[in-house]
């Protein structure tokens, strides 16, 4: 591909259509994971454009975690990254293993707490009463994927306590151990940038992108049970769901 | 709330737990958003604590996106992100307006491309097929919130380039106008540190973090119809669904 093949007289930037085009190739596995991209200098002769326009493609395509720089030995293609199907409600573990992929879970901390407003509120709790706090990174074929932070009522958490939180889901612990069925989840989705906590926990560099994933349980009956935070790799993860059209409103235009 | 209300002996660093306290005092409102915070000088003396200590819990909210700074004049409070449901399949428009926010899109390209092969393959189009390529930014309640990147096949962009894409979300006109009734989409969920075209789009810094969503919208008989890649300010938005506990695999532990 050369220049003559980008979109003449296109509105788009020039860096913007090498870009597309590269990343194309790399959607579709012309340029494979782990393999190593041409150099600047190459994609500068294959696309007949300046070495400035070459990097602001690379720059972006890194941003979006496509891309990453091997510092002294260039620019190498990321590999595909994992997601999970969370059109139903399921625990990491249960979920991934599912796919092949191997979980593993360090506990980093496990303590009684004082339920402060905002986690006393969502588990529907006197600001407080005691809850257990625990603290997992998610090893996901070894590499950590995932910290996760969780709030349980007292009285579950001395249950959890006694649970091997090393390889199960706290989900599958509630619903075999615990005789709690559980009901549904409501989650929000976000994007921030790695803190302290994120970037020595998770191994990613300082102000790289996060997905933050806010999850109340309830069980079955409708009561909270499992408030959590969920931080996952931006550039190693996804979250991926199925979503029905339902009647439309019918005032809409 | 002064030092001795921190959790003596607690395995957590000070600032961890300045952090938690200033984010469950932003959640429940005490600080409200817009709100300026009370200086670094009297978070000091307020937690008993060094500067370094306070700074970097400040700094961990503003990474969250519950802080910004502005120059010369101090800390203030994140008004709460817009939010959208997306347990059903909905426009932006569709879902937002139910919600009392008012929705504007800026066109700032439609044009006729080739589908590159990712595109061609997703559309189920052979590649180099015509395609619509649509770039948007939706205004929530007059600010950006959204650069929305849209291929459909060309039949169906003959159609939308007659419409009035700046106040009616494609979904509506695919339906009302093209008598197509929509079905699923399948919906990846990321996070991703913004490139030039967020950057300019949506009026952010440079590697502020986005929420990446790629959705393929599929018609009521499973043929795909709408390919998107959706980005949105991750200091002012989140997605956020209910997900039901389906029966659990028998073999689980």
């Amino acid at each position: 591909m050369s220049r003559s093949n980008l979109v003449p007289l296109s509105p788009q930037p020039l860096y913007v259509q090498i870009k597309d085009a590269l990343r194309a190739r790399i959607l579709d596995g012309t340029y494979a994971p782990h393999s190593q991209m041409p150099s600047e200098h190459e994609l500068c002769a294959i696309f007949e454009v300046s070495r400035i326009t070459v990097r602001q493609a690379l720059g972006d395509l890194q941003k979006e975690g496509l891309l990453f720089k091997v510092h002294g030995k260039g620019t190498f293609v990321s590999k595909p990254k994992a997601f999970q199907n969370v059109t139903s409600l399921q625990g990491f573990s249960e979920a991934m293993s599912s796919m092949g992929y191997e979980i593993v879970n360090q506990l980093r901390s496990f303590r009684i707490v004082k339920a402060d407003r905002h986690i006393a509120t969502r588990l529907n709790l006197p600001e407080g009463a005691p809850v257990a706090e625990i603290h997992r990174v998610r090893l996901l074929n070894r590499e950590p994927v995932s910290l996760e932070l969780t709030w349980v009522p007292e009285a579950i958490g001395k249950r959890l306590a006694n649970a091997d939180l090393v390889t199960r889901d706290i989900f599958l612990i509630l619903e075999n151990d615990c005789g709690v069925p559980l009901g549904h989840a409501d989650v929000s989705i976000g994007a921030i940038l790695a803190d302290d906590d994120i970037v020595e926990a998770l191994r990613v560099e300082d102000g790289s992108p996060v997905l933050r994933i806010e999850r109340l349980t309830h069980d079955a009956s409708g009561m909270p049970i499992d408030y959590e935070y969920l931080y996952f790799r931006g550039d190693a993860f996804q979250y991926r769901l199925r979503v029905d059209r339902q009647k439309p409103r019918r005032k809409a235009r």
